[in-house]
């Protein structure tokens, strides 16, 4: 079976575990593991920011990063789609009490989605708003960095933070030819993740100026993830960010193989910017095609209806992504 | 000058006033003001319900409604246009800690969304579904009962319960020539307004099943908004529930008449259905609109770029409408 | 029945409801009502103050100071019978999510315990200290002001924030000869109440400087407590505010009588310092005595196993304060 | 240096080590892990519940067991010592916001205070009581399982939850020579910990019945401890688990053995009924005897003005142990 549904699913590496079997580690709760503060400090040196935290997955880094930005009932504006928003399982709600106040325009909001939101601000009847969020990539797609800009220094001109969901932000840098610092720059906290395009087992990071990393830092501890000898998996995350940030771009070039493989089949469009393939079937036939690509050994993920994506990582190889063009070519001609 | 912002502003009547200046009260935190009593019953039993509450602000009497129908995290499906999505300060995140899921669907959501929502169900990324939420009437236009039928039906199948943002139930049964026990059917809580259509100085009531409310009893209580002597207030309220509820369809008369007569205005598209007229701008000219009809005597109140409303109450007379329609005649023509 | 269980039990005289009846009123949502306006002026002035905010009763006052004085998690440093700690429903963990860290020195905390406590700052297992909390008057006793300053001069120097609850702030300033501003002096935020010694129906207020005031406005509004037309209970309030302070010296007085005769039975001690008289009975007969009291026509309140207490208030005269002496009398001597 | 500060300081063995590097992994976020299925499963067993999450640290664990047992606003019943007053945060304020109330007795509360404290329930000022919460051991001490069975019992009669802080129950079975199971008897959740006896490098776990721990789990993924290839170190959890619980004994005898030397150094005084040592040092010596112990090669941590712990544990000798006995007569003849 060749698994495509996310570069979550990665095992370590042969090297990645003697890394963690080898790692140097102490008690983290007291400050005292070695591994980990030098994956803290590599992080945020390489995001060109004052401090790194580690924790368990992408998601807490995000849910701190707002955890620290916001006050309990401010505005947070995101896009529908941003994970914080209907992927986290109600954490926005719950851990920073923040309101999703929500738009729907791609790569990022607009100045004029950004002046009509600003203009009501101070109504009684309004959230205060305080934080922007954007997403790099963004279900597979690079938001180029003038948006970047354009949307971070408008939030800093208005006095909101602005923070970046960089779970993928690996692979924008690369899609970009730009340095993580680069993709990092302008926004008061970024999160980034070790596990999904890098392929390490567990955690993620979230980077930023060093007050809002000790506030978050507490908070960590305040969700009970402040983990004793962390340095056995922080070595894992080290070894992937030290080895395995080059390699992004295999995936980026097997995705884009594939989507031009799968271009040709009919009733089927594809495209991929960065290591995600997502596929548009014909209306209705969503369950049906990916039940098909199952059959012919591609497990893949619905994201919508009729929306498939495919993802490469770090145990998919050409002949691998080969197959799953196959595959794919097959079950198209079954619907 | 004519006030048409909101049925909010107005003042109470002689009538009122000496209601509550002759109220028999008690100390209502010990639940011995016999005027909170009998406001709280009648409400109860014109809405069809167990029980009822008397708090502050329908603001309230809705946070209360989903504060004791979801847990932390839960997730209520509601109008991207809802009052508790953007018009109540952050509230449905800081109390009851729910992620609203938002579609735009009128007057109701359809069944296709509502199957779709309910499918993906128990993922590990989702919040919970807990609670649908409809609003009637909703912007001035009347959401149907069957509309209301199908999806608190459609709630309870599913074990979630069902909330009505009752401001102005009133005006909905008035227009749907209902009883107000008819348009609350189907739902497990219901806020109502004692000062919008009907006049009263101060407060909304929850209705629903007696647990529901005893629950709802305690969180008003954690909230702060336990009063003492509240008879003096309740007895406003009391009165406008008894004397002021046929009235509303005089504002709807007039509404519909004001809408007709502005329908001749050039360049503006007026509708009313209940005792709100909504007039639709040329593009860009909202703000403009505002301000030209200021200059004649009539307030009203933007509630979208070029969208004005106008809503009729208490306080208005047929002169006033008169009136009103000239000024939007005279400050259409000066576009 | 004489009804000496809280002076919370007032009904409004009819000064008040006349004032409350021709009571000039506006929309307050829109901040418009000019008897609110009136009353939170005042009450600011009198506390020597930037700012207030009428709110519908003393708790909420009291979580609105604390709300806006901590973040999410912060400690409120407080006595294990503060208010806030066991007589709000929960409201300290819900509202502002604040960590109660409670100690039982009266009537303020020593200098050793504050010490001590800040000596434990920044350690990860511990929530970061926000807040002092006091409370004058305190179960009737009066906090010198010499031991406020102590403990807000401490809070200050080490970057916390002090609240006074207030709630009766004025038998405080009338048992320490002092003005409202001296006995508000140097806290952050203040709550009063109306309702209490001053015998309004409904209302508090919270004082402080103008930001925390805004921020406090907003959260009110978050609470679904701002109210339409409140003029009509601001009225009630302000009469209060200003021709009842003065007499709040004769309630001292009744009680300080009162404990004096009470004193004459036997097996009962009695005290009283303000308003309240507190009685101590015999071990295990604090139930039997409140049932024998309620006999001879007399309603108190258990506030401890053996603890009994008599308030004084608007509605009791020397009359009743002579028979309330002969019940407790008539009662101790069923024991 | 000898580390005796926690038994959390603990470094991985080779033969943990070796467990984890070859430990089966998948994406737990999908429960594809069957190392961590396995550990889930096997301490559910040994706990006598249907079901257990496996959580990065004890305070998670704690905490999500009083998630899933109260609803906003609750009481729990604690002592004001327990680790979830005043060591994780100010979590139970911010995650559950549920509001401690606080007794100070031991080893568990007596049922005078239990009747006590259920009288007063239904009054419209207090918290709804939800749960009651135990911690064996606790401060290194022994609750009997008589106790636990006293308080559990009045908790179901009143329908109140009862959770068991385990962190250290395996010291607790040890002392009582009870199995896991008979120790987690009657609690509907119970936290054990993986790293503090048993030497585990990360985790906890959470144990109750299914869907107390379904709804964990989900709450878990809310607060973003979700972890991908979470085998790595649940391997580590997993061989603790299996290989060092009889260990835990040889603390308790160590412990005993120091305790006994340390009874002969004049002015000391050290008890030790499990893994734990408290010594009791003259009045304002606390802080100079810990540092006179550093200064002899052993690191303990400060309880209390003038209480001292040492903790045995995994990589602590007989021959460490010997050493800390005579360090610690070193630095009392010193003080």
């Amino acid at each position: 079976m060749i698994d495509l549904r996310s570069d979550t699913v990665t095992r370590p590496t042969p090297q990645m575990r003697r890394a963690m079997a080898e790692a140097e580690v102490g008690d983290d709760v007291f400050g005292e593991d070695p591994t980990v503060r030098a994956l803290e400090e590599e992080t945020a040196a390489l995001l060109g920011k004052e401090a790194a935290l580690y924790v368990p997955s992408g998601h807490m880094a995000n849910q701190l990063g707002l955890y620290v930005s916001v006050r309990s009932g401010d505005e947070v504006w995101a896009h529908e789609h941003h994970h914080l928003v209907g992927d986290e399982q109600g954490a926005t709600a719950v851990l920073a009490r923040a309101l999703p106040r929500l738009h729907s325009e791609t790569p990022a909001p607009s100045d004029a989605l950004l002046e009509s939101w600003i203009s009501g601000r101070g109504d009684i009847h309004r959230a205060e708003p305080a934080l922007v969020w954007l997403e790099n990539t963004f279900t597979g797609r690079v938001v180029p960095l003038a948006d970047q800009r354009r949307v971070t220094g408008f939030a800093h001109r208005h006095g909101l933070r602005a923070h970046l969901d960089g779970a993928r932000l690996w692979n924008a840098a690369a899609a970009l030819e730009a340095s993580p610092a680069q993709v990092a720059e302008g926004f008061d906290t970024v999160s980034v993740c070790f596990s999904k395009g890098l392929g390490a087992p567990v955690g993620s990071a979230l980077a930023g100026d060093a007050d809002s990393i000790t506030r978050a830092r507490r908070a960590r501890k305040m969700l009970g993830a402040g983990m004793r000898q962390a340095g056995v998996i922080a070595a894992g995350a080290l070894y992937a960010l030290r080895h395995h940030r080059e390699r992004v771009s295999e995936d980026h070039r097997r995705a884009a193989a594939l989507a031009d493989r799968i271009g040709e089949a009919p009733g089927i469009t594809a495209r991929a910017q960065t290591s995600m393939v997502l596929l548009e079937t014909p209306q209705g036939t969503g369950e049906r095609f990916l039940a098909a690509l199952a059959g012919h050994g591609v497990r893949a993920l619905s994201i919508g209806p009729d929306t498939v994506r495919l993802v490469m990582h770090l145990e998919i190889t050409d002949r691998d992504a080969d197959e799953a063009a196959r595959a794919v070519a097959k079950a198209a001609a079954e619907l």
